[in-house]
């Protein structure tokens, strides 16, 4: 029951996350050129009800995000759910993108630039440079995780129930509209690798090169910070 | 009492709803030009207050949508609801539209863009694709039932009263955000139905039209939408 | 006690709601341009922080506004509070309004259009036609008492404490996304009479006449439209 | 632990909130040109987190502003908190210009305007007038205080825990839109000082002088501000 929480979730998150992007790039939209604050706003509620029907299909950790689950399991130091619900959210991930690759389906064409096109599935840093991009990744994710912490910390007692999730989606909104201009806040190596093979697969006329050489950074950094605020977390506070 | 809170709940959701798209784009508005920001927020807030003012009139349900009805429906068993809850709902909308035409009075006429003046009252898509405007509003009314499934979810425990209200309206602005660029988000029979006959009716100078060739679809495709969707909560969750 | 709030409460509201517009409109301020989005959000946030410190101040109905008050009075049938209340609305909002004048002193001199003015203080419609105005602030008042009474309504129990003055804002930024765009939704008389007096006595460089002609209207109607709402929720629900 | 928790709850203020003025104005950035509403609505999640964490890390006063601190000194008697949690605050908020330093590098040489590169630090006037700069930062501060203690006044029960963090950072977002566009709303000495220190220390090619001529007001009107109102909160409240 986890993992069908997680798989549709995931699917959820994305379809209304990649969406935004979508409908703020993709030619003739009706929220074309919507601007940031659009699409920060949709990414922050993509993730509210990602969760809730993550939570109500039976993962009640709703994680949604490899990262998120890697800290978990540092926490706990049970490592068993990593690679199930890393997979699951994958997978759902890349349903969620084929979804609005089929909702969107008349505008592909319509567009042009093949940067707007893979902007709509995946991330990529505005401006190209390794350490710096590692460096965004890793904050966002770490504050994320950190984030999450606090948010249902007994210090803060008072975000049981679905207050708490809204509190999250606070949160993603944040990180987006603060952290998310150089790299595009992946902060999830589901939401960025399940949506890049859906752009390597689909038909769509003016696409280019799926950003390959670049997909292992949004993958292993938001890993990598999480797991550090996860050890922070646990030994330090 | 029910059709009553119904009616006028729905009438505000039409106010509220339609009276933004007429701020954005009749000329000499004061919110002219406020973008997709703007409208997808009003949208949200239309029907926070749609259903607050339902529920006080005596509609516990507060559906103020024809798909909605129909998936409690197909939920609980019972259809006999069903079109006497249409029927309110669809002439709370037109009472809502004709009530924007007669708010945004002086407006019309300055505006000569004929495809702008039926965007007011109901939708139209951005690219004409029957197919592609099926799966939109299919999918978008599809999450509209799954997501107000887990908002009042027991997993997500907490979610009663008011709160729950303003967790179905953020699922609006989700919907509208990240999917509402396509064919404009309707979602809901009544919202575009009771406006376009009102179109039809009121004299406007410049006005085109009512788009009858494509009313069809934002009527029948919610309702197939919200149906797989309420069977799928029913027997599949 | 009452009026210490009111007045207070009232200086807030526009401090806080008639500032935002000296930002969006006033030359070389850091929030010019900023849009009807960030107008009627922080109007919306005005009324929280008005009520919230009107109700420190000892005025727990934290009326703010002359039209609130006197559909109060209809409900409870005693009207002896109208008088002082809506005498403490008015210099409240009028001190509000010369905090303005105040906080954004340098702006004034680079700022030559005398439209834009006289919109930080009071409002203008976008057409001047009567029986529209007439219509639009009628509309708006309505709408509000109504709102309000199902915000508070046991039908939608829960809004009790900060979270009712929360949804009252929400209200508000309703009102003025879906309806401010003709004649800027006044829907307070103390909001628009209590700044144009001050607009009419500050010495301002470039000011032109303070709208006199107009200036009954949003004084008259909005005590009209909270009437009818009164009656029909006293009467009629 | 309480100076751990205001350290790194301001760090996590700055690390948010300089990050969105990063984001919208520097070269290249995703997030550029998003807007004042941009600008707003992330300073008032960065003071959601930045408590939040604070809370977290064992300062439940969760300051995170020389000028709260003051406040609460003067309502207490008890100066003695005064200048360790004011050096805890302005460190982390030299700590969070920092990270926002490092998370933006490449974007700081495509950016030749020295007038951005130091917004993104720490606030200068859009029209430098020293009275009316310390008018604008007064009026602020002292609405900060009051609107905090309404917020938390038994008037108004209801915002214990995490809602009352809440309605603080829909307290600084309605300062920062309404109030914001003369100064930029330091209302912060911390906000202001930690991150001109780092200004004046990192090289970016094309910053110019790090402002020192105006850097006394931002830290000495908000103390006055803050005192003022806990003077009238003490003796007149």
């Amino acid at each position: 029951m986890e993992l069908v929480g997680e798989f549709f979730g995931t699917a959820v998150l994305i379809l209304l996350g990649d969406g935004v992007v979508a409908g703020v790039l993709l030619e003739k939209s009706k929220a074309k050129d919507g601007g940031w604050i659009t699409i920060t706003t949709a990414w922050a509620l993509a993730v509210c009800f990602g969760v809730l029907v993550a939570k109500t299909l039976g993962s009640p950790g709703a994680h949604l995000n490899p990262a998120v689950t890697l800290s978990v399991c540092i926490q706990s130091g049970d490592f068993s759910i990593f690679l199930p619900y890393s997979l699951a959210q994958v997978s759902g991930a890349a349903l969620g993108a084929f979804l609005v690759y089929l909702h969107y389906l008349p505008h592909w064409k319509e567009t042009k630039d093949p940067g707007k096109i893979l902007a709509v599935f995946s991330t990529e840093p505005a401006i190209k440079h390794t350490l710096s991009n590692v460096i965004s990744e890793g904050f966002g994710t770490f504050l994320l995780i950190l984030g999450i912490h606090a948010i249902f910390s007994p210090a803060n007692g008072g975000a049981n129930g679905i207050a708490g999730t809204g509190f999250v989606a606070l949160l993603v909104w944040a990180i987006g509209l603060s952290m998310g201009g150089t790299t595009g806040y992946a902060i999830n190596p589901a939401r960025d690798l399940g949506p890049r093979i859906i752009h390597s697969i689909v038909p769509i006329p003016n696409k280019g090169n799926s950003g390959w050489k670049y997909a292992w950074l949004p993958v292993v950094v938001p890993l990598v910070g999480a797991g550090i605020a996860a050890v922070v977390i646990r030994w330090g506070m």
